[in-house]
């Protein structure tokens, strides 16, 4: 069994692994302490085994990719080279934002496997609180921060185009998860797929309209060669509200298996899309103790605050670092404050644009695709399901469709309102 | 003086070489007869060496890369590899459209060395054939061949993402040429730099008010980004006139050294921009035997049929190809024959207002940046030189920020005979 060889761990081979790696034994305890490691796979993630592990005096958390889709099983191959891109991933977006990723402790190549901070209780996956109905006062600020910090040091605006080039190249190796998403985000639910699910038969006819919606499918064709082709900045390219871990103070970017250099709208759009996932759930959560009336307001107001915070602090780092070593828009150029002006607002307009659009099509792969959402999964009568999940696949539509006539996120907001009044 | 280190080649160490060189000494003539070749070097180019040798029964062409930009000299380094990726992209489009690009009979990494086919006299540098006035009636047909195969087989219509991804890692490392093109096409026009140049006093107002102009600025912002980020195909890089070389029946394209996955209307913006360049150079070229008004006409004539021919092969590879393996726009997701007119349909546009802009850029940096075209560096008289300058300068700022309400080339050819009636 040697130690560059790859193999599965069990709970059991997992502890003789964390003895003979001080970068993680050395978090839990005293070598003689070693002994009764307690062992958690808390995997409910769709690719990957978790593994929660405590010693004496502290926990950490072992990520390992198998050479195969977890929820799926063997049947579906992908490649166990995916731990490496998110470790990749993981410590440059943790440089760039160590306030909101956890931090990397060990990675072995050969094991498929990452070593990193256990994000302690109460820490629980957004998606979770969003259905339990719990408000996070600092999610939109914690996001936007996370956001704007990794989507621009990594692009043009900051990095000279030799450092670009370079980084692109090395995530281009991250390709069968780019595949991953142009198949169940871009493909899959615009055609017959075996594995394609909605709840039926109610919205059987809905799913068939969104095979034959030819605009529609038009945009997504659009959207889907920008995923393809433009490496824009190294997004974290599965940026849900099941890759977000939060508290009350705290908010926690996991699970960037899936970076590589793209568009930021789909980072962006992830997580708004996700929100107003989240937002049409809801009435499938309300009984007679809430309502969630006011709970959808406060969804609805950390979208607009998300995305105005967001436009702040990247613009705000932008201004910052405009004499930096970002090489797009020289500032021998762009010399004047009304043209520097005038390049933001364009860049920004594109950038809302496109955001609308991924975050959209990030919606409609939930509801007639093969991934589902526990925001929706969790109602349990079927019919009221099939209800709000029709109400957010109407809206997503219009939304992928219209999206260049939006200008601000609060018009935005105003057509949700009018949809589901 | 080891194979595997480079040395810049003379006239008599070039002899050393292709005699120890069986892949070019063969094209010679035997062993006994090659004592004495004729070695002649024809670099006109900017940036490398090219010889021509010829022995009893044949010629080649070797072309060398010098760690610096030959018309500057040794202050303006420049990666030697460039080779590497001129030989690569010569290879690719050659297997693609072998018709139109010289064969490649030995590349030599460490030397930094092609030796390739020698395009034969009466072949000239298309230039120098639109300086004198000659017209090439396949020209068009040709040039539209080389970009439509070359552009499509290596763009996400043809090719999976996993062998995209692959090859655009790969021409990544061409990132130093990319630069050059970035700064001289894209930066220094609209700044001030040592390098520029115009002619001067007549178009300092000129050079000036292309420094000024916020709109223009603004849109060469978006084509640069979209230069640097947006992997389309592999394109040339370089396809202006002085790139091709035709007689009456041939037309080849040499000197992709600036090859890389970028936007495909680069290319095809680069062509038309230079065709427009000549255009408006002939009236400089006019004397009492020749007014240039019919060959003016030849090359609008040109400018049309490339673009219409391009269109019509390009769309013909799409329809030939729509159940190959390029899984953009797959067959189950666009369906039927209306569907597909509608996505060729928006991409064609799209790559049309590509192709404009790009090709605006281009013509705009020839007049008041750093290189400039013999087309109108020919034109004695300097008065009237700056009068054909001008013409085409504001042609081609109108052409850059208006590019979006043209639809179809005629209208484009309309514009120019307006402006310069
Ligand atoms: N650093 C961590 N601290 C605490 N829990 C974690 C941590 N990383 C992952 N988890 C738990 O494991 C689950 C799956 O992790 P995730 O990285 O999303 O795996 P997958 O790639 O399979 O989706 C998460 O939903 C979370 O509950
Ligand atoms: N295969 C060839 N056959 C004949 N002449 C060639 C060939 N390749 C290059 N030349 C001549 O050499 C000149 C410079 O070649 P080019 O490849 O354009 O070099 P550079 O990269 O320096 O611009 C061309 O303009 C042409 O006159
Ligand atoms: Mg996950
Ligand atoms: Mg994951
Ligand atoms: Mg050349
Ligand atoms: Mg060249
Ligand atoms: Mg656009």
């Amino acid at each position: 069994m040697s130690s560059d060889e790859f193999r599965p761990l069990n709970e059991s081979s997992l502890v003789e692994y964390i003895k003979a790696t001080p970068a993680l034994s050395s978090k839990l305890g005293d070598v003689s302490q070693l002994d009764n490691l307690q062992i958690k796979e808390v995997g409910d993630g769709n690719l990957n085994f978790v593994f929660i592990v405590t010693g004496p005096s502290g926990s950490v958390v072992i990520k390992q990719a198998l050479p195969y889709i977890r929820c799926i099983g063997e049947s579906w191959p992908m490649t166990k080279e995916r731990a490496y891109f998110e470790a990749t991933a993981l410590k440059e977006e943790a440089r760039l934002c160590p306030d909101h990723v956890p931090e990397v402790y060990h990675f072995d190549r050969s094991m498929c496997l990452i070593g990193m901070r256990y994000l302690e209780p109460p820490h629980i996956i957004l998606r979770k609180g969003l259905i339990a109905g719990i408000e996070y006062p600092l999610l939109a600020e914690h996001v936007s921060e996370h956001l704007a910090r990794t989507l621009f040091f990594t692009s043009l605006l900051y990095l000279t185009t030799t450092q670009h080039k370079r980084a692109v190249a090395q995530f281009c190796g991250n390709v069968e998860l780019c595949r991953l998403t142009e198949q169940v985000v871009f493909s899959d639910p615009y055609k017959v797929s075996e594995y394609n699910r909605w709840t039926s038969p109610y919205l059987d006819k809905d799913a068939e309209a969104v095979r034959k919606d030819n605009i529609l499918k038009l945009e997504v064709a659009q959207l889907k060669s920008t995923f393809c082709e433009r490496a824009q900045a190294l997004i974290h390219g599965d940026y849900h509200t099941g890759s977000v871990m939060v508290t009350q103070d705290s908010t926690q970017l996991i699970d960037p298996e899936f970076a590589f250099y793209g568009p930021m709208g789909f980072d962006v759009g992830a997580f708004l899309g996700n929100l107003f996932l989240a937002y049409f759930s809801q009435e499938g959560h309300a009984d007679h103790e809430n309502d969630r009336k006011t709970y959808k307001k406060w969804i609805l107001q950390t979208v607009a605050e998300t995305w105005n915070l967001f436009h702040k602090k990247f613009t705000a780092l932008w201004d910052e670092h405009k004499d930096g070593p970002g090489e797009v828009y020289l500032p021998a150029i762009y010399s004047t404050p009304e043209l520097q002006q005038l390049v933001k607002q364009k860049f920004m307009n594109d950038l809302f644009h496109d955001t609308l659009g991924f975050g959209a099509a990030k919606m409609i792969r939930r509801i007639v695709g093969v991934a589902h959402v526990e925001d929706f999964e969790s109602i349990k009568d079927a019919g009221k399901r099939a209800g709000c999940e029709r109400r957010a696949l109407d809206f997503a539509k219009m939304l992928l469709k219209e999206r260049r006539k939006f200008q601000e996120i609060t018009e935005v907001l105003s057509s949700v309102q009018q949809l589901h009044s």
